[in-house]
């Protein structure tokens, strides 16, 4: 079973590493670009056998102990392929 | 506009952040996860006024000089609202 996990910082929390990026595209000619946010994006392949739902719980709890900062950062989980 | 772009690693390329995090996670008990690979998930917010097709193609340009590296990274580029 393949899953993606979408990490970002959350709304209100500074990000200066898109700040720097958003500063390198403007400075390259791309003046249309307002505001840029870096988040990680986690392809995760679980052994097959257990039911979406399962998988799902599981994947919170390794966001919540391990692939997130939940104090300033959001997570959101898709089950790509049974 | 909001832009989506999702840089991952060439499939073949070696992950090692993505192999410690694996590892890191069966050893807190997660023993169903086969493969982790990392990947950078960068929400742009372009000033209105362009298309999409027209966004598309900047944003293109964007991820060839500067948001991915093309030797070793794939993207892919979405566009969320016009």
């Amino acid at each position: 079973m393949q899953a993606r996990v979408y990490v970002t910082l959350k709304r209100g929390v500074l990000d200066p590493q898109g700040k720097a990026v958003a500063l390198s595209l403007s400075s390259m000619g791309f003046e249309e670009v307002e505001d840029v946010r870096l988040g990680k994006f986690i392809e995760v392949k679980l052994a097959d056998g257990s039911s979406p739902e399962k998988a799902k719980e599981r994947l919170t709890e390794m966001c919540q102990r391990l692939l997130a900062n939940t104090v300033i950062e959001d997570y959101r989980i898709e089950i790509v392929g049974a």
